[in-house]
């Protein structure tokens, strides 16, 4: 609590009775502490882990040691193929940042989709519980939420992956959600190793021609409604919703609704607010973060330059990493306004006095900015037409 | 006329009317015809040029061709190092698209900050509409905002290069506007050339830190006046503006400010919501420009990764142009809602029908977007659990 008080610059008062009504949450793990919610600096979530598609440890580790070393917040480790207890183990050796799992995910790899019981995705959690992760996502897709799924009136139907594979078990076995119907012993798991509930976002809209829909108005009831639950058990919680793609004038207006309607930190895939830009879904997710975060979400899932098209490198999930932490801060830059541009008006100021080298010590990736510079003292942009250089004679 | 009109998808006459009243305009050269304005798609302008710190005329092609390639709609000829002239002409001999330049930057490399006049700065001009530019920029400060900008109340003053060597040579000079004082020759050689005047934005902020002042608004009032004159003379008008540093939250309504103030095409460049991403500011420009866009400016000037670095390298280029293209087409799906988003649908139909091929084939960058699928048949991102594929089965 001190920790977070202090790395935001708020009174522990203030973060105690956030945490207490259930609008900010820390996710701890070791010696790390990080503050989500109401009042604090917008965090940001790097996808890392293996598929069935590629798999490559070395590849995973780097990408969370580039997690930790570019400014993301939180890691969720979304292995699904090779020896996932291995890397996950590995993973949370080599950094010290809080680390989510979705556990469907390593449950229908292990018991196959049409064995895997309920009992089976509470064992899953309940060991990865013990090998320290810090936050759970639980997809609680609900029987009137697959009825509208199945009425197909979208051109994208379900594209979240735990909601997916959460749905497919409902429909293959003909069962309520596991989640729901085992609730108290999900509280129970999350409460004794102090894990952070995350409420997935099943319904999200795939292109921005889905727009907002039944099954996502009821995602959002449905969510709440078990947040207050988990919240009156003590058991911290997230919201994840208004992620996916969405048209860019629709973005605020959804943030504000969710905020208005849950009082828990809303966490944020993207949004995409457009569906052509495979190969630069980190550029045009950060507009839809920058927007979203300005508006009010508290916590963005970022998106790498990959999405759409394959499991990300190492050097895309430093982009698609540097892409959200731009949105973070712009979105941080309206939502607190004075102070949270500190470092703009730092630049700035640096910018006045021509300090080239102090721009590139202080630039996101100072390596690039170094590259981008030309290796040359002065910059070349405008070379002796610097428009600050000739306005400073007068 | 019919060019554009088929172009745009919209009637002659529509067109024809909007041209009368001055908020469209028509930027030709050639076979090619480029509208911008009411009711027609945002474009996109590309800066290229060389500096008196960086000469290379063979990279100043390689960026022409990549903007043409990449579906730019103009190019920005800004040349200031080595034969300028030489340079101009092998672009106007590379590529289709209309060229526009700021002459005074020709002048005050030939002539001298101290030595050139006005007499200078239109043979320049002369010179150049006979080259076969399409647009000119004039930067129209005023002695009225010469005196705001000496007050030195911003922590960034002048960041416009043309406005900061037109500044230079008024308080050098101890003389008025040089374009303002001569401005029926101005108008006289645009209308002989048929060349669209660019009413340059010398007053945009520098850092996010510097909100709209009283040079601005003063700018703003005095380019709607001097684009009048020009109109009612038969010359085309743009008139630039809203670019810059400028918050988020603070960008739609200065856009809708000048929109109301004037009505003719608006012309962005960026804007940047924060000034803390050098070496990726196509990112944070790409927020901007979504936002100005969506808001109703008309025209984007583009950002590079290089900017506030370095000139940018054609690789920059291209990234820049990219990011500006999602910017442009962000903004029509709002300010044009249904028939903008054909795009985004064709899409989502390919997701839909989990057509990669087809997917790599319509983005934005085909050979990025291949090189980051892996070389995979299958998107390695889910492998075998593909929300989509697992949900096709119910």
């Amino acid at each position: 609590m001190k920790t977070v008080a202090a790395a935001e610059g708020i009174e522990e008062t203030t973060l105690c009775s956030r945490i207490a009504d259930g609008s900010a949450v820390i996710m701890q793990r070791e010696t790390t502490a990080i503050g989500i919610g109401r009042g604090l600096r917008t965090k940001i979530n790097v996808n890392i882990g293996t598929s069935t598609g590629k798999i490559n440890m070395n590849e995973e580790l780097r990408k969370a040691r580039i997690a930790e070393e570019f400014g993301a917040d939180t890691i969720s480790d979304l292995s699904m193929g090779g020896e996932i207890n291995a890397i996950r183990d590995a993973i949370l050796a080599c950094t010290t940042l809080p680390i989510t799992t979705v556990p469907v995910y390593q449950t229908v790899v292990e018991k196959g989709m049409r064995m895997m019981t309920a009992d089976d995705i509470l064992a899953t959690m309940r060991m990865q519980a013990r090998q320290g992760i810090s936050s759970f996502v639980v997809h609680c897709v609900s029987p009137a939420m697959l009825a509208e799924f199945r009425k197909k009136k979208r051109i994208l139907g379900v594209v979240s992956k735990g909601g997916s594979i959460t749905s497919a078990f409902m429909l293959l076995n003909d069962c309520g959600n596991p989640f729901i119907e085992h609730f108290d012993e999900v509280l129970a798991i999350c409460r004794e190793h102090d894990i952070v509930l995350s409420l997935g976002n099943t319904a999200r809209s795939g292109c921005i021609n889905d727009p907002r829909d039944r099954a996502q108005v009821e995602e959002l009831r449905q969510n709440a409604a078990l947040g207050h639950l988990a919240h009156d058990a003590g058991v911290q919680v997230i919201i994840e919703g208004a992620g996916g793609h969405i048209r860019l004038d629709r973005i605020s207006p959804y943030i504000r609704h969710y905020k208005r309607k849950a009082n828990f930190p809303l966490f944020v895939a993207g949004p995409l607010p457009t569906d052509i830009a495979a190969g630069f879904d980190h550029i045009a997710g950060c507009v839809g973060a920058s927007v979203a975060s300005a508006a009010g979400a508290d916590y963005l899932c970022y998106i790498t330059p990959a999405e759409h098209l394959g499991l990300p490198s190492p050097e895309a999930v430093k982009e698609g990493l540097v892409a959200f932490r731009i949105a973070a801060h712009i979105g941080d830059t309206v939502k607190y306004k004075d102070g949270s541009d500190q470092q703009d008006r730092t630049v700035a100021h640096l910018r006045a006095e021509l300090d080239r080298e102090g721009q590139i010590r202080c630039a996101l990736d100072p390596a690039r900015a170094r590259q981008l510079s030309d290796g040359e003292k002065e910059c070349t942009m405008c070379g002796e037409f610097c428009a600050i250089r000739i306005m400073r004679e007068f």
